[in-house]
């Protein structure tokens, strides 16, 4: 149950009603608001009084709902503003990891000339042997921030577990929580103590409502800027790396309030399929999109399958304006 | 293997060859074609002599194959062409199941005023319970005759298992298989004995692999105009009732010759997600689209909650054309 | 909901009840009884005077409900009855292709002297492929009624499509329905028709209510006889061929009163893995066991792989015996 | 590739070799070892003269793999060694979650009661909604540390991610790394730098291949002592919690040296059907077996309905000794 107080609390009484109902106290759109497991069904009596509005659910899903708020969160990543009426598709692009700067600056230099402002890259690389390359680490977070710095871009890098959170909440414009640690308490609780928006990568194996439970993890604790990406479940179907889920995409756009994502390079796993993709992507109405490019993507340290490179990104982007056009939107 | 006889050679001649190294026979292309299994890797000596050209395969797929025929089949489908160069996609519409002749004369005349010439509608429902309703079966077939008798259209009904192939190839314009038949053998070599196009739906377990080897039953038995239908994957997501497949299309864009139609309705389950669905697939490029409408959803007596009524039929319709032309392509 | 009706109650009388309720009518333990779709929840007025009792079911799984009938059915194959309080375990062996008379003749030899009375072999093969070997047909079926005369055995084998559901119900002891025709009710129909034991496979990708509601097909058609065989489910793990649902089979058991015969042959797909998986399955107190066994598994025309050699079968049956002791129950 | 490296090696020579060849060093039958991805597939020449033996690999599957160490490795967990030849299945049993004093202790009282000397329970749970119950956290460790001292009890209790990996592995006697945390490297590498048994779920989603790789984080970081836990797949199946997969349990065993737990519990989801499970489990001659049992299930605060209850819980064992013995095993 979500529960908004009357304006007229007090921070401390709100925290005191929290405490006693054993519920999260967050402040948004200028009230104090309790919010309680969803089987809690009734108004407490005690708080009759102090409440202005409540809501009642069927499930966890509570803060992300539409239920209780009709339209999409807007989310604001660098200069750009997603979600609410602003029809804007963000693309943000950069290669799988970072390997060194002069790979992360041609593709600042790529982003750049197309007028693009979202340049993400991998730090810590979440491989399933220890015996792949892991990522720069701090090193490669230092790199994307002299990115930030010379080229004005928001950077959006991956945190791959609790251990390096704080660095990745330090560096990164957009904490992107990797596919693999969708439920990583560790990272979704630091993550709900900022308000820096978050990239919440729906697991290969997880379903659309643990999805959506593990962003209330943020909403609950404060930080309501959230932004789920779809980037393919893991299915029987082996000629492809994973399958996208755009009926998921459906659904969460008709039931919650949060902004969504795709990103189709890790879906389909190869760069033949990225372009289709996007392109249907695009035609879904998202907010915005994830894609694999690299300045040569045949000698990449991770995902070399999957990027494109400059030039098919190029012809990429021109084929997506029409596309998002014919559905009201923009690419930005 | 296929390989391609000279075009001295006689029927018998290559009817002989073909028995001597158990092939199927085909001609196509103006040429006898011998195909033998994918693990045929040199052309038999004694018939390097008769052989004009010949592909060798890692698999089964190899009529259905791009590197066997680098351009989409082209198929026709009433009196519209698909496939190859044409730019169309084809939108077959029509109700779930054909339930009288009232309901399915409604749905005929919003078709023919919306400009559409292909009509979907089951006969043979297949059902997963014996207590539901089972459809008309013949009742039904003679009413799809009737409407394209009365309006032009081509009419698209399912054949649940081969008792009934006869029926469905007497009285259908485009054979459709349905995704639990997608293994019916009794069915798919009944279907490789006539040229009607065949719409093969990919079982909702079955591997993109086993669905091409499934149009392969067909292209080798001579029949050449097979169209396969993505209808979503059975999954491990509940939320919605299958995950249409996207990157599998993509998949079968690539390595395959064979239109792609998709079924966004069956994938979805629900009707609110269909339109938005639709634009994705239309924005893949695709050679068509199997959309539900009923006059009355909430009284179908089949998938009730996944068929648009006809209002929103015709928004979607008008959505979809400025998409397509997004991507080069035509609504037809 | 089942309806039993009072025992006075004459065919001519029931058939009428049946045809005005549109329900389906069976003879059951002496009493005729009526089953609507699980969607009648209160008994029709009208019959009030001429039941004897009746069920009501959240689903459509009633015939085979535990809630209609508590104890698990008797199930009798060739000489031997499994279910009920048999503490039966039938052992079905036998290669997966009928290949030859020497080939068969060989199996039953090795049966025969391991004092097992279930032979199977696949005559009509399901095949993915069109080029791979599709089995020998009608001769394979003459070949088993062969063995059954000289040997006495129960035969068991598959039907793949409808085309040719006659003559396995003419030539088999057991109507198997493969995995891949789960829905096909082209054979769900005839088989219902017949007395013969049908031993209906559940599809690779089916679920288990679909499974049940497959059987009910069949007992709502008047045969009773019906055995579930899983036999594995297609998921994301490629390293076996399928993946076996013991959880699956623990629900079957709990729920429903159909006898359940495991195949780990198929569900494993390497014949490496079979004697673990086959003791698990013993340990779970099921009513059956489905082994591939072959004489020269190498040389085997399909399922090479899975298929144990003689000398392995042996050992395994040795071992499966203490198992089934362990849990109560007997190889036979 | 493994190097075993000649026994004159001095520990700086082998560290100053493995950081030229960007390998892992360890130490394991009295050599030590470099440890390279399995790309390298040919000895380096410099090493030729240090190296004893070396082992090539298709895949990073390595100090896992049989083909390294034809036998299953020997862990101790408290006063019991599993694997080798020892013939022991390990019973670990205890409530989902630690909730009370009084609660573990009447655990604890069941388990010795019964001669078992491993108890679970869950302090840090991997809730996915933020709503639900989370663990009683540090307070449950030194429940757990209490019952060890009056017990003597090994105690295994979970990580769910890094930030209090430290005190799992300060408290608990085995580090149990939960199914959603199976990628967390945060909680690999810190587990890979103690001696501690590490009991490794394989994830609901997640490959054997991903499953074995997660252990190589901790063989080639220098623990060798890993447990691969199986607790169910999550598929299409929703009649039951998740599917247990036996077919790769089969595997683990045929082509990895690591011993093999099972958890019937988690991927059953149901007490009833736990029985015939771990009946199933133990037959396949597995090293042990992970069941919830709980004082009083009905108010357990998590998983309520899969724990048994004590009385449930001692028949089932009473059931579990004459399976092990019947396939040659002991239940400890």
């Amino acid at each position: 149950m979500i529960i908004r107080l009357k304006n007229n609390i007090l921070e401390t009484q709100a925290a005191q009603l929290a405490a006693e109902h054993q519920a999260f106290l967050i402040h948004e759109d200028g009230f104090f608001q309790l919010i309680t497991g969803s089987g809690v069904k009734e108004l407490p009596q005690n708080l009759e009084a102090h409440t202005e509005q409540f809501w009642v659910f069927n499930d966890d899903m509570q803060l992300a709902s539409k239920k209780y708020r009709a339209t999409t969160r807007e989310v604001t990543i660098g200069n750009v503003t997603i979600g609410g009426n602003t029809g804007n598709t963000l693309l943000i692009a950069g290669p799988c990891s970072v390997e060194s700067e002069e790979q992360i600056r041609q593709s600042s230099e790529l982003l750049k000339g197309l007028g693009l402002t979202a340049l993400r890259g991998g730090c810590y690389k979440p491989r399933t042997s220890p015996y792949s390359f892991q990522g720069l680490g701090l090193e490669g977070l230092k790199l994307l921030a002299k990115m930030r710095e010379e080229y004005g871009f928001a950077v959006v890098t991956e945190a791959r577990d609790a251990t390096h959170i704080d660095e990745i909440i330090e560096y990164s414009d957009v904490i992107q929580i990797g596919a693999k640690a969708m439920y990583d308490q560790g990272i979704l609780r630091a993550s709900a103590k900022t308000q820096k928006p978050v990239l919440l990568k729906r697991g290969f194996g997880s379903t659309l409502q643990e999805t959506v439970q593990a962003a209330e993890f943020m909403l609950s604790g404060g930080n309501p800027n959230v932004v789920i990406c779809e980037r393919g479940l893991r299915t029987f179907e082996t000629k492809t790396r994973f399958t996208l889920d755009l009926c998921g995409v459906a659904y969460l756009k008709e039931y919650t309030n949060l902004p969504v994502i795709l990103d189709p390079s890790h879906a389909m796993g190869y760069a033949y399929g990225v372009p289709d993709l996007a392109r249907a992507c695009v035609a879904m109405g998202i907010d915005g999109l994830l894609i694999e490019t690299h300045p040569n993507p045949k000698v990449a340290k991770s995902d070399a399958s999957q990027q494109l490179n400059h030039q098919e990104f190029e012809q990429l982007l021109g084929s997506l304006r029409p596309v998002a056009a014919a559905v009201g939107r923009k690419i930005v």
